[in-house]
Order: C-alpha cells, then structure tokens, then sequence
C-alpha cells in the first residue's frame, strides 16, 4: 500500500477503546490516530484532546473522513456488525474487537462485506500475539510436544463483566464474550477446527447474571477435527485473582501457559506461604495489545491476510452458537461451518 | 477387639504386595506380619525369610491359619472378588487393594460377602491418606472455599501400566485401574455422589494398549448430584515424570492438589531454566500407604466402620463401567448405583 | 504549590530518558511535558517532534525557559551534579536518575545546592515504587514478619552495561552503577542504616569490564545500624534473563521478593519442564517508573518532600565508596555519613 | 572383603541412630543388621527386639562381638572421637554421624587412629547423597553452568536443635552442629576449599541459646581456594518450615537446589494463594540416608575409600573453628588446614 502511516480512527472509547487509543498512539511506528468517536461526546471531546486528533459523535461522519484509512470497531458487540459492513462500504481496513459479532449469522454477513469491499478485517484476539502463547504456538509447530492430543484451559475472571457485557444478548454471553478466546486459543495452538462440544454450567456464583440468562459456571468437553480432545473450564469468579491456565499434551511432551499466581511477592508466616494472584488480563496481556496492533497496521501495509481474520472470528461465534444448543439439549453437538 | 495387635497375612506379592510387606513390618506400630503368600513359591520364600514370618504358596491355606486375623488382597484384580468372598467366609478382616474387582457386579457380590461375615473390608485408595489431599478435604469441609462447584483433575502417568495391568479384562482398564484414583477424589473432596459421566478418549498413544481394547488418552466431563461439575483427563503418557494435579474450585476459593515439578532442582542455563518431573506414586505417596494402614489397622482395633468401604469401592466399579457406556454409545451417561 | 499541572523537561534521551518522556506524556495526568533536550540535536529533534514539545540542545537554555518547572536529569552519572546545581539555581525542581552523582563529595554539593534553592530533589530509585517491593514495606511496617534480622539480595543483570556505563569513571562502578539499587532496598525494607560492609569480588566475566577497572562478581556481608545483616550478591551475567531476588527473614516469618523465571510459559519434554527467565528492568519495573513519576510531581504539587531524597542518593554513594574500600583493604569498612 | 553381607551394630539410639537402624534392617540388601547399643537399656532392648538382633548397653562390649564388622557412631558429638578411636582399635569400620568430632585436634586424632587401623571412615554429610545435590554435582562437574563462581546458601531450620545439640561446647555449635553441611556443600559443588571466612551473627531468637553460648543468626562470606566467593545464611528459627535453599552461580549458568514450599498443596483464598512449607529434614532427606548407607557398606565390600573421608569431616571441623574466631575478631579468618 502506498502509505508511510496508516491513519486510524477509534470507534467506541470505552476502557478497551481507549487501551487501543494509547497503543496507537504511543506504540504503533507505522500508525498515526488521527480521529477518535464516540456517542457520549465528552468521551470524544477529552480523548480527542489529549492526543490532539479531531473528535466525532456520529459513526457515519467518521466514515466519510477521507483521511482515515482505518477504523478500530471498540464499541458493544452488538453493534458490531452494522459498523463493520458501514466501514468496509466506505473502504476503510477494519479492525474489530473480538467477538466480531453475536450471532453466526450476523458474522457471515461482516465477513462478506469486508470481502466484498476488499478491506482487511482483523478481529481481537490478542492472545496470539501474548509472548508465552506466540512462543507456545512456535514450539508445537516445532514439533517439541510432537502430535498434540489433549488441549485443557481453564480460565477464571476475578468478577463478571461489566456494564453491557452482562447481558448476554449484547455480548453473547459466557461461550462468546469470555471463552471465545479459550477456543481461539485451542485452533491457534492446535491448528485444528473444533468439531463437536459437550457442554454442562449454570449461573451459581450471581443472581445477576442468571436474572439476564447468562451461565457463570461452565465446563466444555469437546474433540479436534483430525483428532484429538479438549476440555475448558470457564468461570465468572477467581477470589484470589485473574486465574488463566492452558496445557498441550502431545504424544512427545507438554506445552504449559499462564500461572495463576505472581511469583514476585510471597509472604511466609505461621500460616504458610502466601502469594497473591495475577493481575486481570489489562497488565498480563497489555503487550499482546500492542503486537496485535503492529500485526494490523502491517497487514495493511504489506497487503497481507491479517493473523486472524474475519473467519477466524466466525468460527468463534459457531462454536459459541454450539455450545448453547449442547447446553438446551444436554447432548453432544456437532459445530456447523457456514463458511 | 480384644487383641493389641492385629496380625496380617499379605496375599500376593508382587510390588504392591511387596511395599505393604514392607509397611506392615517396619512402620505400624498396631499391626504384625505374621504370614505372606504367592503362588510363585520363591517369591513368598525369600520375603517371608526377609521379615521372619510364615510363608504361603496356597491362598485358602493361608485363610485357614488361626493366627491371622486380617489379609491384605494385593493380587490383580480379576482375582479380588474370590479372594474377598473366602477371606470373608473365613472370618478374616480384608484390605483389597484397588480397584475391589473387575466389574459391578463382583464389586456387590463381594461388599455383601464382608457385611454378612461382619468383617471389615476396606479399599485401597491411598490417595486419602496423603497429606495433600486429607489438608484439602479439611479445608474444604471447613469452608475455606465456600460451596465447591467445579472438581478438576489432570492424571498422566509416566507410561502404561506393567504385566497383567495392561489387560481390561483383568485389570478394567482406564477408567478403573487408572482413574478411579481420581473419581474416589471427586467425591472424597467434594462430598457428592458422580451422577453422569460423558467421556471422549482413543488408544493413541501406545499400540499394545489399541490391541487390548483399553485406552491411554481419555477425558471425561461429569456432573455431581446435588450440584457442581467436574472434568478429568487421563493419559498413560507424561514423558518428563508423573503429572497429577487436582483442584477444586468453591465459591470462595480454590485448593490446588498436586505439581508436575520437583522444585528442588533447577538447572538454569542458556535454553531456560530446566525442573525435573516428580517420581511416580511410589515416592509421591509411600506416606500415605503407611498412614493407610494405620487406618486399616484402627478400623479392626476399634471396631470402626473403615475410612474407605467396600461401598466406596463399588462406586468407583459404578462410575468407570458408566464411562465405558458413554464411551460406547457416544453420550452422557447416568452413573447407576447398585447398593 | 498554585500550578494545576507541572510542566516537565526531560534532559538527556538515552533509554532512560526516552521512558521518562514518554511516560511523563502518556501516563501522568497531573504532568505536562513542555520540552526535551539532548546534545545531539537529531536526537532532540525526533523526540520533540513525536510529542510536538520544544526541543533542546542546550541544558542551559532549556534551564532558561520560563515554562518549565520541573526537569529530569537523565544523563550519564558523571553529569549529574553540575547539571542538578544549575537546575536548583534556575529555580527547577530536580528529578534526577541513580546514583544521585559519581562521588560521595559531589553528592553533597548536589544536595546542598537543592536544599539552598528550596527545590525538590527527587532520585529515580524506581524499585520503591514496585508493586512487590512496595507491599513487602507494606507488610514489614505491619509487622507481618516481625523484627527484620536478615536481608539478602540475589542481583544478577543478564550483560554487561552498555554505553557509558561501563566506564566506572563515569557511572560509579558495580557498587553505584548497579547494587545501589540493592542497598537502597535494604535501607527501604529494614528501615535502617548500612553500618558497616565487607567485599569480596572481581572482574571474572568480562575482560573488558576488567581494563576498565570495574567488577563483575561481588560479595557483599554487611550490617545494619542498631541490629540485623545483609548479603549482597550482583553479577553482570545471568545466561536465561535478568535474576533478581531479596528476601527479608524476621523474627516472625519471611518475606520474598523477585523470581527467576517466567511462570507463564514451560515447556515439558524428555529433559523435564523448562520455564523461561524473566525479561530484564524494563517491562519488570515499567510500572514502578510510572509511579515513581507520579509521585515526584505530587511532591510538588503538595510541596511534600519527595518519597527518595537527596539524602537517599547521598547514602547510596556513601556505601558504595565504602564497598570500593573494603575491597581494597580487605576488611570490614564502616559507612562514613556525610550529612 | 571376603563377605556377603556386612554385620553392622548401631552405637547410640537416639532419633538419628534410631532412623540409621531402621534404614540398616530395611533398605541396605549388603548389610546385615545385627546388634544396637544404647546405655539407656530399656532403649536398646526395645529396639533390639524388633528387629530381633543383640542388645548392648555397654559399647566396649560391643565392639569385642566378633560377628559385628561395622559401628554406626550416633552419640552425641562429644562422645564421637573416643568412639572412633576404640572402634578403629577393635579393627571395626566406622560409619560416624556428622560433624566427625567437636574440635580440630579431637578431628584429627580420630583420623589418625582410623587410618593407622586401616578401616574405613566415613562421616554422615547425607546431603551430599540427596538426589538432587548428587544432580546438581554431576550437572557442575559435566560443565552445565560452566566455571562456579559464587555459591550461595539459605539454611533456616524451623526451630533450635533438641537435647544434647544446644549445648555448643557438646555439638559445636551452629556453625559445626548446623551450618557444617552447608560448608560440605560448597566443598562438594564447587570442588575447591573454603581458603577464608567472615562471619557476623549473634543470638537474637532463643535466650537459651544466648545462655549456652551459641548462636542462632549467622551470615559468613567467604572465599575457595583457586578462586570462587560464598556466602551463607543460617537461621534457628523459620516459621512455616524448613528453608533450605542452595544455589551456585558459574560462567555459563546458574543451578538451583531446594525450596522452601512443599507444592503439593496451595489454597487460594482472598488472602491470595498459601503454600504449606517443607517438612524439616527427615522426610526431605530420608533417601539421602538410606543411599549415604549403601554407599558406606560398598565402600567396605568393594574395599575402596568411602565418599565422605575423615578428612572430609575434619575440613568441616576446621571452617568452624575459623569461622568462632572470625566472629571473635571481627575480621577475615583464613581456614588453618592439618592434614
């Protein structure tokens, strides 16, 4: 692309928009942030101050700014799909946070619009670009654990979500807003699709979130395409801290990432050895935010596929729309592949 | 009971045997070897010389000794069920090494041998007895992590089980020999009874283990009755060193059971810094076979129900010949409880 | 002080003054960075332009702009004082990085010159600011441990300093350069002075740290002023990343600081399960440094005086010239204080 | 030697002489327990009976029992030079707990006799058979961290010795009775001689100790023979358990030996995550007994000279009288060698 930077803009400033902002900002060599947008306008007058870039408050305006080459959807899932077939149609690059949608229809929709217009579309899982699960990725590919057989993670929040992501018709729910990265994770580092999930939770740990009918429990048994089994353990509670664990098991060896403790503090008294728990996923992942950034601003540059792309995103939404149905039907079911 | 010290015949020696022998002898203070037995006549020779005490070739020889008041049942485990029913028509108390038999149905048979001689039979699950896991089951009952709602174990040995333990028809293959350690853990820690398994698991590891019909890679999601869930995952390989790790997660808190590491060296040089595995369940739990005992011996001194019944044994019969049903017919399976 | 926010020069863009811009300009709210200066011009130029902030290359004309009201000194140590006492007399507060100044006798002028002009004196010794660090204080003054009896501090920096650095001249040698940072904790956790050190080391490692006269493997026993002891141990190589580890034993319990590996990534294969070291100061100390900062301009904001003061940076000195001694003599030599 | 088995009597049963029996009659298959002496009777008798072998109150008597070829010598260490020194007169090998005797000239008296008799010495430094020291020295001796540099040692015991072993003037004291295994280990890592040491310490947990004379706070720095730095930390008190921790720092790479939690157990509150500390020695060191035994009964059948010689205890004797004068004096004590 004929380009020194690629101009951005930031839709949506919430706390993920704004990270995204900075990172632009202060981060990115080849990327300038050029306009900030939001609906609460003092959002976008004061961020759009700070890093003296114009502000907007309607998504459409922001479009037809000319000198934007692309836009960060960081708004509600639920509106991510108008927002991103709007941005391919006006020929923007489109980065989206992930989930790229709620539903797998809505995400095939996105998908063939941004294929159509011919924009890249890049959709957030920044856990590929987390140094440990990047260098995880690299040494099964390597062969260190030779045929990967078993893939486990166990991922616990240290509370719900916030705000809109509470409502699981905006967000998706637990299988989408929160594990959608467990099974990006499990195709990443595997290289195989998931094929079929056994699903067992409920909403145990607050009142709140079985009022909205989400789950806050969950276990996932699931199998690889081409062979091979998984196992997730979701939930919404982690006293002690943000708790994320994944393991390979290859018939050669295993592959372990994430540790649910900080080893840099430990406080030993009559009662033991006390250490206290990781941060939440803001510090632990922050540099994967910033590589996540590098890797869509180059692939705008150079042409090239984004790392992960709009189907990498569907077949999050798929899974996720499997996982219920496994759960309604107490069954195992088979994920449907639309594209 | 009316003696001060219990006297012990060992049937079968061969390394688990053999270890008992061992403790019997040297570590509890309220029992006394007074007999071993094997069929191999060198066998039961050469340990009988080593602990000075009576040798036995012929099973039902052994039960006719007026000394003995109790025997150890350490032979594979097809020949458990008869072993138990005759020591119990003996009126010898009975630890059976686990898992109690091969099938349900022998499993019944042999609990209701032991009550109707009103003689006590206990089962071998050593785990109970070490110390990890006792601490864990205190905390738990003591609330330290509320109300437990996820049990998550990960169970890989360093290889396939050695001589007649690699045949299902003997030994009940993954499930029992292997697993049930795991699923005696789910409820001892957790305090509820496996209402339904759903399993997924192939022979991908080794070729003799496909041609017995047995599997070495297996995971299994399931389900308490009273609520919680539970996930397990097996496999006969772990090629650094034995890797079992367990953990409950509550709604206040989780207990971690368990390390893949030996952290007592570590050799840190240019490729990273390099941790042993941990020695197999030999070293891991010989505390635990010593405390065992103990019980065992209690149970019969104090005329006491033993910490780990008959029933408990059935159970774990219970659960793996449901995972070979879910196996089988693809689906979640209800764990059918007999006594 | 009647300023809603202060206005920052950075002077000297090495790495470390390249941190300090960036995170005076994207992290500390209640700061301004106005401008930056370094000698080489294209140096000051890009990074002014990055910020659109005045670029210098002249530190007297930068002392000399009216807007500014606080400046960094960032430079090579043997700068230090000339430019920390020309920034009091132009009435600037002073940030200046460790060590405060090469020699004992120029960090008294320094101080002195600061407290004559009644500015802040701040010294970057950012390890306060860690979150372990600053919670094993934390818990120490809670008497979580009890009486501190014993510090001990693994420091083991991956290479050799680069730059500047190297020449002991100019950046105080092994003792200032880079332990100073431990003796600081030591007098930050125990809350006492250094009263007495004893020294053993050489230049094992690297023959170019040899010719420059400097030391790469010490030894340090010390005590500490009204009770309790010290061991230091720094080496300038650590082959799998930076090793840093301290650890405060008191009569009630024991705090650890610091680890050597990486929890987040191990590989487990036939050698066992090797973990990676941990990457060196910058992203394990980024947010002390945000901190740090934070804390300086709040001192002046509420005209307190700064969390590390001159004296700090004069004491640092004080024990490295008293480490230098010992060394030489080949005896114990006590910290002679200045002010 | 022209025997299958070597005939052992164990001289002294208290808990150390009473684990050397049991771990005789048990583990060792090329020795033959076959007496135990004690002047407590009831001590000896009960002991004898278990294993069913000769009851001494009276060692002369025991060392004229023609059928005995070797004495374990587990008394108090004031009683060992005699001990030995009878025992080499009767033409008995010598297995003597450590440290070998109290005093230099004690040490050296007792070598002498041993080596004019012709049998073998060996002295009790069991770590030295631990496994993951012996890796850890084959790991240094195959060159896996390159040239050693710096050794470095935390020893904290979880409280003040038992009995006789507080008296100093009957064990030493800490540097002899404690610290003199953690000065075998340097000599058996690094391969080279403790050339100096520095000591500062006091008494500063336990009146009794300070009563007695000993210490129970040490920190020494210290200096090999051909090149190489130490430093030490012992400690009489550690609250959750036993802390040993040992690490040795070479050109190439850096091994680490022990830790102080046990990792079996970890239970995550929102207090964060307590580990239980280690178990003090007997269980971490059990293994290391019995191969320390093994070792001593090969060293006579093969007829070779035994792993842990005389000199070995007398050099251990030796730092610790240097390090009584350091401590005295105030400065850097260069270690006296006799033999």
């Amino acid at each position: 692309m004929n380009m020194s930077k690629v101009k951005v803009g930031v839709a949506g400033l919430g706390r993920i928009g704004k990270v995204h902002a900075e990172i632009i900002f202060s981060r990115l060599e080849k990327a300038e942030l050029v306009a900030v947008m939001d609906i609460v306008g003092e959002l976008a007058r004061t961020t759009a101050e700070k890093y003296k870039v114009k502000a907007y408050t309607d998504y459409d305006a922001m479009l037809k700014d000319p000198e934007i080459d692309a836009v960060y959807v960081t708004t509600p899932t639920n509106l991510h799909k108008e927002m991103i077939i709007k941005a391919a149609e006006s020929g923007k690059h489109i980065f989206a946070e992930k989930p790229i949608t709620v539903t797998v229809s809505e995400a095939v929709e996105a998908v063939k619009a941004a294929e159509k217009a011919g924009v890249k579309l890049m959709v957030g899982y920044m856990r590929r670009f987390d140094d440990a699960y990047r260098t995880a990725k690299k040494k099964i590919s390597e062969g260190a654990i030779g045929n990967p057989l078993v893939f486990i993670n166990v991922a616990r929040d240290p509370g719900p979500p916030p705000g809109w992501a509470q409502d699981p018709r905006l967000s998706g729910g637990i299988f989408l807003d929160m594990l959608s990265h467990d099974f990006d994770m499990a195709r990443f580092l595997v290289s195989r699709e998931v094929k079929e999930v056994y699903v067992r939770g409920e909403a145990a740990l607050y009142e709140e979130i079985k009022q909205k009918g989400d789950l806050d429990v969950v276990t996932i048994s699931f199998e690889f395409e081409g062979g091979g089994y998984g196992l997730i353990h979701g939930s919404r509670k982690s006293v002690f801290g943000y708790d994320l664990r994944t393991e390979v098991m290859g018939t050669e060896g295993t592959i372990y990432i994430g540790s649910q403790t900080d080893p840099n503090l430990a406080v030993g008294t009559k009662q033991g050895l006390t250490y206290r728990g990781v941060q939440w996923f803001w510090s632990r992942f922050y540099d994967a935010y910033v590589s996540e950034g590098e890797a869509f601003i180059n692939s705008i540059l150079m042409d090239e596929k984004p790392p992960i792309t709009g189907i990498d995103g569907l077949r999050a939404v798929e899974i996720a729309e499997a996982c219920w149905e496994s759960l309604r039907e107490h069954k195992p079911v088979t994920v449907k592949r639309r594209l």
